[in-house]
C-alpha cells in the first residue's frame, strides 16, 4: 500500500493506516503523506518506511512505484486528502494500473465523479471508497435481513447524524480538520451533508437496497460566518415507495458522533446505533423485540466474515473500517492470484457508491435552495 | 367531577379515572358513560357511582347537576369521548358554568375550537386539555432549563413519535381504538398526525417556549385501504429561526409508545424519552453529559412539585397524567376558595394549546397535499 | 380503609394512600395517623376524612370501628408505622375481626413475627404485606417463565440493592425517615438488611419459587457512629442447590433505589431492573435475547392482570404497589361477598413472606457475627 | 516480536497478533505456533513470515534468534499458550535476554510465579501480562479518579464476570477452548476462578489501589462431570477496610464477556461495563451523575494516551488489548533508545500482577474448600 496524504497529526491518515494494518494482510510501504515534502519525509520516518519509498508528491510516488518490478512494487494506492486531493492521484493512479482505496465523498464535483466512474469501468482496476460504517458486523446483518425478506417491505427509514464539534466557529481556532471541511474550495460546495450526511445516505441505501427517488431538504448555516451548511434535515422518497428522514448535524451541542438507523419493514423495525454497535435491535410486529450481537449465533455469513472476537468483545470504528481494507484486499489478492473471489468479500462501497453520495450533495443542496417541495435524485 | 364518555372497556376513561384517583383530590361523583344509556348505567355500577348520577346523556348529566346544590354537584366535567364528540359536552359545560377537563385533540376542526376559545375566554371557566406528557418531572425540568437559559438559544429541535398498532388494517377487525380513530367522520382530517403528532407538537412548543413558524410536510397513508394518514415527516421552523424535525407514524413495527425529543441549543443539548420518563439527559459543551433524574437534587419547583416519590421509585404514565388533573383542581379549589392560585399549578395545558393543536392539523395536512415547500402556520 | 400511621410529611402512609386509591376499590374512611391525637385530626382533615372518623390511637380506631355497621366500617387495617409498631396494630386488628395490610418488615422480632402468624392462621383473616417489588408485571412474568419451566432448573441468582442515601449521619440531621431506620429501638436488629434486604430476599424467593437453605454473611457499618448495618454482602445458597449473592447497601454514593436481579436457569437468563421497571431481559442459551416488557403480547395472565396501561405507557412504583392492595382488596371482596375468590388474586405477601423475612433478618445478623462460614436459614 | 503458540485457529493468538499490529510499532518476525511443527510452519506461512523465522518449538526459536544479529533478532517473546505452557517459555525467554509479554493467568502455580518474579527481578527484563481489560481508557480514567480523590474513600467494590459459553459439558464436544481450559492438567487448579476470576481481581485492585485482604468464597462445579470450578461467589475485605463482591461464572446462560465493576466512595460511585467500553459514569453524592466517554474532554492523561480515535468513533477489546502491548513497546524501545521512559508507558501489567493473581487462585480455591468464613490473602 502507498499513501497519499494522512501525515503527522491528520486524523483520517491514522485511522486508515491502523486499519489497515489490524489484520496482517496489507503493509504500508510507501507514501507521499503530505504536499510538503519536508513534512512527507518525517512521517515516513514515523511509520518505519524506507526513505527511498517516501516520496515528495503523488505522481512522484506513482511514477516510482511503477517502475519497481511488480512483487516489489504497491498494489494499491490509499488516498486519505481533503475532498478537492481525490481526483488528481485516484485518476492518475487508475491510469497506471494501480487499484484505488479512497476516503469519501469521492471527490469535489460530479464532474470529477463521472470521469472516475468511467476511468473504473474502462481499466476494470478495484475501487474502493471509505464508507466505514457499512464494515461493522451488525449493519451487514441489518441487511441481510432487509434482504432475505424477513422484515417484509421496507415502508418507514429514519436515519439521523448528529455531531456536535461545530457549534462555534472553530474553522478560525487553527483547528485543521474543522478548517479544509467548512472551507468550500477544499470541500466542495456542501458541508455536513458532504462530511456526514453522505455517510448517512450510504448507510440507508446500503442496509435498505433502496434508492432515494426524491428528496426535500433544508439546509441551514447555524453558526454566523459558516461557509457551508452545518445542519440539514431531508426528508426522504425511496424508490419502493417508503418515507424517510434524514438528518444530520454538526452543531448538536454535546453529541459525538451519533449515526444512527431504524429501518420499519411490514414485519418487522431495525435499529442500529453505531456509538453501540455490536447491537441490533430487532423489533418484531407479532413477539418480543430480539438483540442480535455481534459474534452472536445464527447469523449471516457477511456478519460472520467482518467479525474477528466472540460476542462481548466489543468490535470499534476500527475494526470496521478494517473490513472495507480487508475485503478490498482480498479481492486484489484474488486478481493477483488469478482466482475468483469469494462473493462475500465484494462487499465494499465502490466508486459507484461515490457518484451516488455526489449525487446525494449536489441533490440536497439543490433542494435546500429550492422553492419547490420534492427533487428528483438522479438515477 | 362528572365524566363524558370512558364507559366499561374503554382505554383512556379508565387512564382519566386512575390519574384522577391517585392523588385523592378528585371524586368521580356522576357521568354520562357512553351514547347507550343502558351501558353509562352498568359503568356507573362498576365505578361505585349513586346510580341517580349515572346518566343517559352528557345534556342531562349537565342540566340535573346542574340543579344540585352547589355543594354537591359537580365542580368540572371530565371529556373522555373521541374527537367528534369533544365540543359538544365541552360547549355545553362551559355555558352551564362547570370547568371543563378534556381530551386531545381539542375538537374536530378550527371552527369548533375557536368556539370554544371564545367560550372560555367568555365564561372565564378553567380549561383543560389531556396533552399529559407535559406532566412529567423531566418535561417540567427541560422547559425550565430552556427558560432560564441553561441550554442557550435553541437551535435545532428533533422531535419524534413512531407507534407500531396499526401496522394493517387493524379498524376492520372490531378493535374499537383503531376503528374511531382511523375514521374521518370521528377522527376529523387527520390520524396519526392528530392522534400523536399534536402531542409531539405540544411538546416541542411547551419544553422550547417556541412556536412553529412554517412547516413542509410528508403525509402518508401506509396500509393500503386505510382513510386516514397513518405516517407524517415533517421539517419544522420555529420562531426564533431554529430548525427541526418531527415525525410521527403509527406503522413502525415493533415500536410502543416511543415519544422522544431532542432539544439542542448554543451550550446544551437535551433528551427525554417517554418510555424512560424519569430521565433527562443534559450533553454539555464542554463538560461531561449529566442526567437529571425524577426526584433528584437540585431540580426546579415545577419537576419538584409534580414528583410524588424518592428518586428510583419510578413514576409513570399515570402520574404525569395525574399532574394535569392534580394542576387543574388546585385551579378550581383555588377559585372555589377565593383565593389567589400559587403560579406553579397553572401549569397545564390549555384551550390555547389546543387551538394551536387544531391549527397543526390543519397546517400539516394542507402541506402534506401542496407543491410548495413551506406552509405558514398560523399565529 | 382505617389507617394506622401515616400522617401529614410520611412517606410510606402516602405511598399507601396513592397506591390504594389508583383503582378505585379501596376507600379511605378513618385513620389513626399519629401518635399526637392533633396531627391524626389535622391529617384526616387533610384527606377529607369524616372527623368522627379520625381517631387518636389504634386502639380507639379498632373499638369504635368494630361498633359501627358492618355496612359503614372498615373492612381492613393499612398499618404503614414503623417497624416497632406494627405488631401491636396487627394484632388487635386480627382478634378484632379486621383483616390486614402492613408495610414491611412484619415486625419487630422473631417472637411477633410468630405471634402473628398463629393469630392469622387461627382467625383465617387476610394478611397482606407490602413487598410492593413482587407487584411490578414484570416481576411476575419473571415468577411465571421461572415456574413454567421456561429457563430451566435455576443455578444462581444474582440480587441487589444498592442505595444511597445514607452516606453520612443523615440520621443526626432531623431526617425523620433516617432516624428510625437506623435506630435499634424502632428499626430492632438490622438496618440495611431489615429495610432494604428483606425486599432482595422476598424478591428472589418470589421469582425462584425457591427457598434459601443457607447464608454467609459480611454485614458492616461503614459510617462511624450508625447503630445498625447500612451495608451487607451475602453469599446464598438456595434449596434446589443453586447458588446466589445479595448484597445490599444504603451507603452507595450516588444510586438511587437500584434493586435488581438475574436469575440463570440451564436453558436462559432473566435479567430485571427496578429502576426501569416496565423490561425484563431473557438471555436464551441458544437464540437472541428477547425483551419483554410490561403490556406487551404473549404475557402470562398474572403480568397481564397486573397491568394496567398499554405497552409504551409506562407503569412506576405506585401501581406495582397498588397491585399489593388490589390482590388483597378482591381477596376481601369474595370474601364478602362469599364468592371464591380467582386463584390470580391470591398473588400478594402474606404473614408467611413476613415470617421468612423476619428469619432472614435474624440469619444474616447471626452470620455476620459469626466465624462460621455458613449459617442455616431456619425452614 | 516473537511468538509462542497462537497457530492457526487459536483464539488468543489472534488476539495478540491483531494487537499488536495495530499501532504500526511492532512487527511479528519470527514465531513457534504450535507443539505440531508442520502446523507451526503453515501458520508462519499464514502471517507472511520468512519460513527460516518459523520454528518447531520455543526452545528452537530462542536459541536461534538469540543467534541473529541484534538489530534483526526478536526483541521480544509473546507467549499465547494454554497457562501450562506459560512457565517454560517465559523463563527460556528471559534467561536468554528477551524480555516478555505473556498471557494470563502468569502461570500453573504459584511456585511458578515465584521463581519467575524472581528471574524479572534478576534479569531487570521487561515483563507484561496481558490483563488487557486495564487497557481501556475509561478504566484508567477509573484509576486515576480513585487515586486523585475525586471519589473519596473507597468503601465498597462489586465486580462481576458473568460469562455463558459453558452452561453444558461444551469441553467434550471437540471445543479445543473449553477442553484446555477445564483440563486441570493444563489450566491449574481453577477453571473460572482462573480464567475470568483472576481478571476480576485484577481489575479491581488497578482501579483502586488498593489490596484484597481477606475474602470468602463459595466454589462451584454447576455442570455436572466437569473437572474444574464454573462458577464463583466471593466476599472481598480490602486493605482499607473497603468491603467486596466478586462472582464469576461461565454457566450463565446468555451472558457473553460481561465483565462490570462498581467502585463506591465516599464522594462518588464508578461504574464501568466492559461490553460498553467507552462509557464511565460517575455518580455524585451532591450533582447529577456524570457519563464520562472515551475521547471526550478533560480526561486524564493516561486516558488519553490509550485513545485513537475521536469520542463517538467506538474503540473496542482490540484496542485495549494494543494498549497493553504499546505501552511495553514503548518501555522496550526507551530500553533500546537508553532513554528514560515516560513514565506513562509504565502503566501495563507485570509480573507482580502476575504473582497477585496467582494468589488469588490459591487463596480462592482454599477459601472453597474450607469451613472457616475468612482465608487471608497473602501480601
Amino acid at each position: 500500500m502507498g499513501m497519499v496524504g494522512g501525515g503527522r497529526g491528520a486524523f483520517i491518515g491514522a485511522v486508515h493506516r491502523m486499519a489497515s494494518a489490524i489484520d496482517g494482510e496489507i503493509e504500508l510501504v510507501a507514501g507521499a503523506f503530505s504536499s510538503n515534502p519536508r513534512k512527507s519525509k518525517l512521517s515516513g520516518k514515523d511509520f518505519y518506511l524506507d526513505s527511498k519509498r517516501v516520496y515528495k508528491s503523488y505522481e512522484e510516488m506513482i511514477i516510482k512505484e511503477k517502475a519497481l518490478p511488480t512483487d516489489v512494487r504497491i498494489d494499491f494506492v490509499s488516498i486519505v486528502t481533503p475532498n478537492h486531493m481525490h481526483y488528481g492521484p485516484a485518476k492518475m493512479a487508475l491510469e497506471n494500473g494501480f487499484h484505488v482505496i479512497c476516503d469519501k465523498p469521492l471527490c469535489f464535483n460530479m464532474k470529477e465523479a463521472k470521469e472516475l466512474q468511467q476511468l473504473v469501468k474502462k481499466t476494470k482496476l478495484i475501487f474502493a471508497l471509505t464508507h466505514n460504517y457499512t464494515g461493522y458486523p451488525m449493519v451487514k446483518e441489518a441487511k441481510d435481513m432487509v434482504k432475505t425478506g424477513k422484515i417484509g417491505k421496507v415502508r418507514k427509514v429514519v436515519v439521523e447524524y448528529p455531531q456536535g464539534w461545530l457549534p462555534t466557529l472553530v474553522e478560525k481556532t487553527n483547528q485543521k480538520q474543522a478548517a479544509w471541511r467548512t472551507d468550500p474550495k477544499k470541500s466542495g460546495i456542501a458541508g455536513s451533508m458532504g462530511d456526514i450526511g453522505t455517510h448517512a445516505e450510504n448507510l440507508a441505501e446500503y442496509i435498505t437496497g433502496l434508492k432515494i427517488k426524491e428528496l426535500c431538504a433544508d439546509i441551514s448555516i447555524i453558526v454566523k460566518g459558516r461557509k457551508l451548511d452545518d445542519d440539514g434535515n431531508v426528508l426522504l422518497r425511496f424508490s419502493n415507495g417508503a418515507r424517510g428522514v434524514l438528518h444530520a448535524s454538526q452543531i448538536c451541542a454535546g453529541e459525538e458522533n451519533s449515526l444512527n438507523i431504524r429501518v420499519y419493514g411490514e414485519k418487522a423495525g431495525l435499529e442500529w446505533h453505531q456509538m453501540e454497535p455490536n447491537t441490533l435491535e430487532v423489533k418484531w410486529l407479532d413477539k418480543p423485540k430480539e438483540t442480535l450481537r455481534t459474534g452472536g449465533g445464527g447469523l449471516s455469513a457477511a456478519s460472520q466474515e467482518a467479525t474477528r472476537t466472540p460476542a462481548g468483545h466489543p468490535e470499534g470504528y476500527l475494526e470496521a473500517f478494517a473490513n472495507v481494507y480487508k475485503n478490498f484486499a482480498k479481492c486484489i489478492q484474488a486478481r493477483i492470484d488469478k482466482k475468483k473471489v469469494d462473493p462475500i468479500y465484494k462487499d465494499f462501497p465502490t466508486v459507484a457508491d461515490g457518484v451516488r453520495g455526489m449525487q446525494f450533495i449536489e441533490t440536497v443542496i439543490k433542494s435546500g435552495k429550492s422553492k419547490q417541495k420534492w427533487v428528483k435524485f438522479p438515477k
